[in-house]
């Protein structure tokens, strides 16, 4: 190898993103320097919630830039080494971007151990996993017997929501775009799933909720959110993770209506969360993520694309709801 | 007096509400049964929150009717009694509702000690003023150093939420509709006051806010807290404790663009409640703000009227803004 292949934000996109809003480049091999590895991305992962950071300076992402290499979390084999403590040969989970090869520093990088799954690191044991983790357990304060509901059900955040409630012996109620993923999630145990899209979606939610929602786990905003806040029983709790029908758009809609007055009248508790505000935390969550992995009570959904190349097409692909679970690009690396 | 004077709610509002809309008439006296006494009406309070009664079944104030007794609360002298522990004489809270007399119960009614002013008891002794304070203590969760912002801060609730603040040890920001109740504010000791009527509103949110915002105790809803979310910070708080923007119609506007995308960029929390639900502390809380109102630390803004005649008017009016601090209808009695 004596090129790499980069994928850059060409530019920002003026209402829906397009595949051409990025350009795939050649550039020349990076080379680690002192404490420093060289990295060879096996898999990326494409979160709808990057599409944010291409949107405008309201996104905790900060104000997007152009020409630069799309960012994204990746898994990848350390190819040559500077760290001692990484030798050549090691996985590691790091902030790759949308590249073959990139180098990184031992503060950015999460080493993975030898019998683990790499992929999974972009999964139940990534930044996915966590946030499903604490929004559902810490924000959501999730207990047995709640009745919890999940919007954008089957995303990558959403089926490991649903899994951790079943555990925790909740009664878990998914939202999703099609008939398809509604027949996933009820393999994995979800115990009703009512699509978004069927026109009877307001009665269909209804139907699937008797006795109202006590935890909403929202990844989607918009007029789902606004169907759910109608579900909510007295004293119920919002744990707001993501806001997907709204990222992709250059005009977002307004919010619910019920809000404030459905809050006041139902004493609701809304609250938004980004899952680096638990980084001290991750330790605990990931050992216990871990065994559920081992046990095999928590599965992973992912679905992957070749090449790093069909990587812009998948993240259009994902913003308009045609992907489950986990978006993973893997290379050839 | 043979009679009774009673104002009915005649038909529901189809947008904003109308004087008409009520229908003052004559009726029998009523008699207190066994357990019971006859209250007479010395004065009742208007609150911008009953007109969420006459909308429709979304509220907590149940389903609406017409030819009933407009509710309210009021404070009256027992002119008859049937209870040995409410002697003649006693001034009593009560649910008088908008009417001369009333009989009433033990268990609905409030006695009023003998050196106490019993108009303090539709305010800051009343559900006004625990409103105030549950809402800006328990849901708020004030702390020192807070900077709090209110909106309907000239209002029933609103006046006394900032005086709290201030004993509390916050910096406190006022939102007012026009600049003769943003005066009384000011003297009453909050910081800043901003005018929403202003066409520099946001501008001058921001600049009264440069440290942003910590806690916002929301009365309005609609434009105002869409606003009042652009100055919030990393992990403020929003206690909503009313819609006031949205009760005077038959369209309620759609919720803030931000929501939910600002509640997760910035890790907001906000949380509706319903100060019944604080019932079994009542007390504790009406020992301290007796204790602020006898030291004169804690004023009471009232903005009175003569006759029950008045009050459909008075209620148009504080719905239109028109109304400082806490609405009261005086009689005769």
């Amino acid at each position: 190898m004596t090129h790499n292949q980069q994928v850059l934000v060409d530019h920002l996109p003026e209402d829906k993103l397009q595949p051409n809003d990025f350009r795939l480049i050649e550039s020349p091999m990076p080379e680690p320097g002192e404490q420093q590895i060289l990295v060879a991305t096996i898999g990326i992962t494409i979160a709808a919630g990057s599409r944010a950071g291409l949107q405008g300076s309201a996104s905790y992402a900060g104000t997007p830039k152009t020409g630069i290499i799309m960012n994204s979390n990746g898994v990848g084999r350390v190819v040559a080494s500077r760290i001692e403590a990484i030798p050549k040969g090691t996985h590691v989970l790091a902030p790759t971007g949308w590249q073959q090869f990139s180098v990184q520093q031992q503060a950015d990088v999460r080493v993975i151990p030898a019998h683990h799954n790499p992929l999974d690191y972009l999964g139940p044991l990534g930044i996915n996993g966590l946030t499903a983790y604490f929004g559902t357990l810490d924000v959501g304060q999730l207990k047995a017997g709640d009745i919890l509901l999940i919007s954008a059900a089957a995303g990558s955040v959403g089926h490991l929501v649903g899994q951790m409630g079943k555990m925790k012996g909740a009664h878990v109620v998914g939202i999703c775009g099609n008939d398809a993923k509604a027949q996933q999630l009820l393999k994995l145990g979800f115990d009703e799933v009512v699509n978004y899209k069927a026109p009877s979606f307001r009665d269909d939610l209804k139907a699937a909720t008797p006795d109202g929602v006590d935890l909403y786990f929202d990844n989607t905003g918009g007029p789902i959110l606004g169907a759910a806040l109608f579900r909510m029983n007295l004293g119920g709790r919002i744990a707001c993770c993501g806001v997907v029908s709204q990222y992709d758009t250059a005009n977002p809609a307004p919010g619910p209506k019920g809000i404030p007055g459905l809050l006041v009248n139902k004493r609701i508790t809304m609250q938004g969360f980004i899952v680096f505000d638990f980084a001290d935390r991750y330790a605990e969550a990931l050992e216990e993520i871990n065994g559920w992995l081992t046990s095999g009570t928590l599965k992973s959904l992912t679905s992957e694309v070749k090449g790093l190349a069909a990587a812009p097409e998948a993240f259009v692909d994902l913003l308009r709801g045609g992907n489950t679970g986990t978006r993973i690009v893997r290379l050839d690396n």
